[in-house]
């Protein structure tokens, strides 16, 4: 896993805590927790994992003396009834985990899964498909590694990670040149400036500032492809607005080199991942 | 606000770190801290808004000399085109807060939504529209309001409020009844017991054990019917499993009291609510 | 033991922080960290064991490598000169950890003790004895928990997972029917509601509102055994108010079905409990 | 108050977040918010006062237009039926303070009173009455805080600021004499030294170690007063052991400077204190 | 300040944290609440101010009635004896802060004039002065803040946000130009790729393989020009190794874009800035 | 390690959650997870060692698989070329944890290395050297630990373990003698009370008041050693104000018992240590 431990802990300490106020009144009170068995997750969707590391955290902070075998890993593709993993050890901490684990692993391959199916549809042209700041609070890094197991690229993480300069930025600095020379003279060397544009004059101000990319913001794809040819390699481009399964690949044919996405992380299905325990 | 201030601060919080490590590199730069603005949340769907004051409280926390004036409170139904809250005070604030103000009020929106449509198409029947634990790591509180602000039910908070027997647990306590009584006996008198079952025979044994709640799992509508029959008033029925837009009439007139939903808080699409400058 | 680890690590790394800010200037400055030790808990009194694994937990996060050995478990009978446990290991953390594991079992065995007697005393009758949301900072769930290992039940956790209605809401309700009408509608299926009653006409209408539980708020036991009458198993009696070893058994003749005491938990006495190291 | 605010504000919302996981059942869905009261606290009992500003402090975290107006202060007197302070606003958050407020003021009071009457029966002799490390686990702080409200004074605050010598270290450091000498050398120039004996052999060697304090472990009084004339003002004299109630005047009559009592926080009786709301 | 409140208050609530355990047993003990007095910062040195909101934010969050008024600001030049801000309030919580606020405001103006020393050196030249992420544990923004009021620049605030190829990494990807590419695969478009050089050769295959800016590590000022030849403004040129008063005039004549110091961060001098109190 | 771990602990988490949002975009990119390494800590300088044992811990955190094998411990000289230790394991964490094991370790040696310069000037003196209050927020008790590592002692810890009286104590408490009785009267028999004093007089007064440390605050030698005569062994003298490694040895020579030094905490030069990987 990617992910740091020590940052995927915290989240699930967050979620255990929501979930338990100080004892489990249904399995703590009913199961021995010398009482072993076995339980699986068994996918019951097809699409792509992801979590599957984080899962087994849940279960080896209620006790690390269950064994957890993984059948796959982040990022790889799964089917309807395909396996997961395969868990040993206390039924009572399996069950206290099983909600958190589900819910977590649930998240992220819903995450992967549709970030998967939008890189999918933008295959043999150039763009990428990203994240955005849309994100749900306290679970942006989740999201975020979620998306690359989609095969999808993370946007900036914050606004500490990259400089975007939206119409209040321009008219606060002045229009975009004087704006991007402004900020580039106390902005550290290692930050990138993207442009948010909303016409083709825009975008060819913004060329010429020298920013390095250039959001071509709600655009229709005759007006994207122009300001394509207008920026011609001098600067990324980056589609953004009603991006969406149906109209993703006519943007991405526009030549764009980048469509961010809100949705993958804003508007996320849980993929559908079972616990089973075995008789 | 239903909602306690200290629970909602930790969670907004938590979002302005992961939102910021330690500087805004393209507001903090360009504007200056006096500039004053004028800024307003409007509607760009059809809903029922959720979250006023969690977005109130995410510019305050950023300044607190932001006026924050809302127009509607959760719960209301705001259309397209409606101004929601109007805020006047730091450009700079305003702009830092803008995307975490965004992505809580846009969750917990589209949450009460969804869950107002299936409450409103449950109208006329018995049946309560009620939440689930499958909820996102972290956000249980925040989003379990949300489902009672699109008038929909909680059920319990986690695994310490509310006893749940699931066939693990009946397994382990030697069939339903004698588990029910085992738990009955340890159990705080102020928590209800639910039991799961999968066919008639099982909802008889769990009636008679005397639980307050029946949960009748993934069974057909004339299953359904058959069971609350059966029950007859003596424990509430709850309807569990492939529930939408789609079938959920049909269960509700089984006569079934309530009507448990994962997909409200683990499948949400977020509510289209923009943030607009004034010129 | 049935609290989780997550929970009650917390606890325990508050009181360690409290207790060293950054070394131990005694222990920490005299003896070396290889210097190995043997060291017994010894009980000093008769009552209940509550917190060994609590107490072993406070050396393991010292210092995994101490071997604890315990010799009674959680809820156990114990007397003057009973031997709890053994450790094995560094006597320098056993040192740092002695004082803040006392304070845990001493606190959560005093509990458990002061319950039981209670517990003892309405043997035979029908009466359950409960604590109440009379806790002490920070330690609800330890409490709570020592609670039920001295045979006691648990009331309601905290304000989020059962509804009591005392008198300023029953005003603002419009009476006892009406508010318990109003509640129902908007309250989760899995929570129950208990109605505060201060004499018979009110306990009258509490057991005709359909509530789940009626206290008998300092009521004596005469009234007490006709308001049972009155609910004649309706609802739940809970007798509240004036509870203590020399009052209980009286109330519990009444017929009761619970009996709430603050005392066990907001005025606890420390159960003796000695760490020797041996020579 | 001279605790500060910064760590009661932790304890404060420690103490909330376990009472209310994100909504009050009760008085969250049936009081308005906008629903005025006036409420005060009364005396139960006779003693000493303490965390009044605490009591404040748990309001205005809930909501920062309560007025509280406060009619006595830590350290004072009180007596049976004396209305301590008022508050007027919010019914909503009154209610759902009511609880924390209380179970913080009434333990914190029991300290003062219980210590107060230690300190009492010591009036005219050289004794001061100190507390010990056997606190509350996260409650340290605020229990010593009451000990001081009720005329004791506080012992070390934790294994940092002072150096307690007890067998297991002499044995380590090889002797009395050898071990104050060994840590004298380490120890910062602030720290005093204090060294267990529990015999008149013992309280000789440690008078000559220089340390600044010697405590009488278990001695009785004829031992402990030879104790005091051997040491003869070059050390201070602390008695521990057997401190009670009963015992505690002819301990101090013994000549000794300190008497350290852990009852005064480890086995505390609640303070009874009442909320009432005005009709 | 473009530090964000949430940020400062945790660092500040840490500090005052490790300042008192629970009371300040001088100032506590001996000082009158109401006690109010007048006191002043002055500048015992000549540099630049950083921190003054900092040092404010103390006082507020002990006592919030305590005025604060600032002469300079974050990044003005001070002198001997500048008085820089005065403070009217409560003589306590002024005394209890006073320690916390210097220990901020001395560190944050040590870095800003070490900076600034280091930037009025390369006057004239191209090349601008950044930090490293060699800081001080908890203090990353603090420190890097202080910087930019130095007139430095930032590099990456972290690994999250800027890629930095050091030969492991070059090594494992097999060798410069494999490595970027395999890497720019992966990356957000947002974040730029450094790569690291330690000869001519290394810097002519880093500049073909596209990476934004290069590493010129421990290079001398000769091999530094040619680099810069070289590179002949394809990337940006970032001198590392061996910075300090002496040396980086002369390397920033080498033409290098960039000069990056870690001592500004892991070895800051204190700026001397004292508090008075008024007769 | 005299530390103790979970407040180690803390620190580092800190520390490596400000150098990773979520994940290195270099190392976690590029290297396998699988891909074992060896590397080592070499000396770029001569000094003391502190801190080795955090070093170590860093490593653990991200990677409990990783063998970290020291050759010295804290408080060791270490010369230029010295190996200090090795560490074997995942190639990915020793990348990730290597800058902030560097910056604890070159911090903490740093102070070690300072403080003992310091000491050794004053060898053959009775003065002791000693830190202050003047630390970096966060870190006070490394920065402590440090001192003793370097052979100094730790001054206070903080406000609440020792009494400093100044002249606005002084001041409000109506003359040094009145101030000192007033504050024994509450103070804890462990609490040492410190005067500061300016001159002459205040050093007579303060002796005669019976406290038992004296601060001699920026006075020349020739006034210290006449300060020292006045005491004559009846307190500890402490001289402070212009200490640094040209004037100690004379301040040592006047026969004060302490001399305390802010700027081996507050001005601390990194001490130069390198992490290589082997080929």
């Amino acid at each position: 896993m990617t992910l740091l431990q020590f940052y995927v802990d915290d989240i699930i300490k967050a979620a255990l805590k929501e979930d338990v106020n100080y004892i489990d009144t249904t399995t703590g009170l009913l199961l021995d927790e010398d009482k072993q068995t076995e339980a699986y997750f068994v996918s019951k969707a097809e699409g792509v994992l992801c979590g599957i590391d984080v899962a087994k955290r849940v279960f080896e902070m209620l006790d690390d003396k269950i064994k957890f075998k993984a059948y796959f890993k982040d990022g790889d593709k799964i089917k309807k009834g395909d396996v997961i993993a395969e868990m040993t050890g206390s039924a009572k901490f399996l069950l206290i985990g099983e909600r958190t684990a589900l819910n977590l692993i649930q998240h992220m391959s819903g995450i992967a899964t549709a970030t998967n199916r939008l890189v999918t549809l933008c295959e043999g042209t150039n763009a990428a498909v990203t994240d955005t700041r849309k994100t749900l609070p306290g679970l942006r890094g989740l999201q975020k590694y979620a998306v690359t197991c989609g095969g999808g690229k993370n946007h900036r993480f914050n606004l500490s990670d990259g400089a975007m300069l939206k119409d209040n930025h321009i008219d606060a600095g002045g229009g975009i040149t004087a704006t991007v020379n402004k900020l580039r003279e106390k902005l550290g060397h290692m930050v990138k400036i993207e442009v948010e544009t909303r016409n083709l004059d825009e975008v060819k101000e913004a060329v010429e500032s020298g920013c390095e990319v250039i959001m071509l913001d709600n655009m229709d794809c005759e007006t994207m492809k122009k300001a394509v040819e207008i920026v011609s390699g001098r600067a990324l481009c980056e589609a953004s607005g009603n991006v969406c399964e149906e109209t993703i690949r006519a943007i991405a044919e526009t030549g764009v080199d980048i469509i961010s996405v809100g949705a993958i992380t804003h508007s996320v299905a849980a993929f559908d991942i079972s616990m089973r325990i075995k008789a």
